[in-house]
């Protein structure tokens, strides 16, 4: 797919993240393991897709690393999916999805979901902070400057870019 | 477009946002107003994208609600576009988004870009925490709980995988 391979050869890791995980069903099954359901008919209940879609994304997952295929325990017959360490840390990810859609996306009704830690029942509420100082991050001051990755090719405005912020977002 | 109507429907914000947010070119236009380039040309030039989606894109943006397009005042035939409060809002994402691509979808050179604050010229490292007491969430701890928007319908086995959280993830 032409959109595939031109967002994985950006200079930039938001437009190569999204090129594993901008899909809308991707982030969704992810949900599902997450939630605590392995199996494809698990899956394929909570999200109502075709089960032929539901595969070809699984297989994915399980391509790009995301998920890891293993027989049920209980029946090796069929498998159960897991989320590696790669799928793991896709959860931030989906946890500020989910605010969002809380803050912006609401029909009325509240957040269907919230979270609970499991041993002490308190709410967990995300925030995303400067890790340096644990304070909320200013998006005002943010900075973008060139990485050990930077190819100046892909970012042709990036001085001027750096100008422009002074009266920028 | 169905998927669309699936999504926005569905009892969950992750799903909702994905609504508004999951495809793959609008969170890289929002990045571009995030970095300064407010102008369609601009866009269009980092973008290498076709200028009809493009222009589709933003106009979408613009009905959602998170750009706002304004005549650029240095030139009043010109349209400058700007983040939202809800486009704002966009930001903690888009920086977790990144921070994951950074780390998963690197093509070994290290990351393209890194943000700076504008003032003090520290490095700027997101990390996400739980609101409630600065630390570092636990993803083994935790539990999914109905909101106040929760409907059973769109859950089936709510309860059931909480049963099944006691092993999971």
């Amino acid at each position: 797919m032409t959109k595939r391979t031109e967002l994985s050869g950006m200079n930039c890791s938001m437009a190569r993240a999204l090129d594993v995980v901008g899909e809308w069903w991707t982030l969704l099954v992810v949900r599902e393991v997450f939630f605590g359901r392995h199996h494809f008919t698990q899956m394929h209940e909570t999200l109502g897709i075709a089960r032929n879609i539901l595969a070809d994304r699984l297989a994915t997952l399980v391509d790009e690393g995301v998920l890891e295929k293993r027989p049920d325990p209980g029946d090796g017959r069929r498998s159960e999916y897991h989320l590696t360490e790669k799928g793991r840390d896709l959860l931030p990810l989906l946890l500020v999805l989910m605010q969002w859609g809380d803050k912006w996306a609401d029909d009325g009704a509240g957040p269907p979901l919230v979270f609970n830690n499991r041993e002490t029942g308190a709410r967990i509420e995300p925030a995303l902070v400067d890790a340096a100082n644990g304070r909320p991050i200013d998006f005002s001051q943010v900075r973008p400057r060139p990485g050990p990755g930077f190819r100046a090719d892909a970012w042709p405005a990036l001085r001027s870019v750096h100008q422009r912020w002074q009266n920028a977002v």
